[in-house]
């Protein structure tokens, strides 16, 4: 099993994953190739014996050069609960360090329990909002219309060991 | 009529419009909220008496260098063929010349036959490919499967004359 950047060439087989480990939901106009081809050094894959079982796709931000954002992660379902989501995290929050981001931010849906859990574990913090389901904070209508995310944040140390 | 940077309080007005101007398509997967946050820069508005009637979301690839990329474009259906799409584009052209940015991409559905004769007109180019249709060529399964694209390109000139 080993870690890597993304290539442009991966895409058919991300996409066609995604697909299949999203139970059959067309994931596809989430991720469009465009971030396969213009954000390779923030997006990275877990593979082994060639087949990707598993990638983190972001970015740091133009528009507020101290953050960083995790757009999509997904991980094959016959490898979970094996740490390779934390892997994956782990090598976005070090190359972030080595780039002085320190704020990373993403998004989940109220309804995703299973993500909801992991980014807790991960250390990341809910920000409140006026509105709440099952006691999680999120923002209503974030993603348009009936489209709720709950909103996560996360401080990078500078300090790897912290 | 007025042309200036998006901001993410914008996100609301440009996902509902859109949703109407595509003649109630879904259009909130393609262009979730993370691009009004983090690509303020590149990315920008055509209001007329505070009414958003065109918008253009790009950035500058960090993987290639010297490239950038519109991901969406909009204009209000009301006010087309008056030149708000080509504002948008030649704000866009414009930061690329100062940010030393040369080439610029996007890309489009072979059926959107509207879009294909703008960008024509706007001096893109289309990216030559096995696949065809109607002789446009395209890029078979671009997006994910199904997902065709023709895949534009021009070379912008750091001589704005030209």
């Amino acid at each position: 099993m080993h870690i890597r950047n993304v290539k442009p060439t991966d895409y058919p087989t991300i996409i066609s994953s995604l697909n299949q480990w999203w139970g059959g939901r067309k994931m596809s106009d989430m991720l469009p190739k465009l971030f396969l081809e213009h954000f390779c050094e923030t997006s990275f894959i877990v593979a082994r014996d060639d087949q990707i079982i598993g990638f983190l796709i972001g970015f740091f931000s133009p528009t507020i050069t101290d953050e960083a954002y995790i757009h999509f992660v997904g991980v094959h379902p016959d490898y979970r609960m094996q740490g390779i989501g934390q892997t994956l995290y782990d090598r976005f929050f070090e190359i972030m360090r080595q780039n002085k981001r320190t704020i990373v931010r993403c998004v989940t849906s109220p309804i995703n329990k299973g993500s909801i859990a992991f980014h807790t574990r991960m250390g990341f913090q809910i920000e409140p909002q006026e509105t709440q389901m099952d006691g999680v904070p999120y923002y209503a209508d974030y993603d348009g219309v009936g489209e709720h995310r709950v909103l996560f944040v996360k401080h990078i140390s500078q300090d790897r060991g912290l």
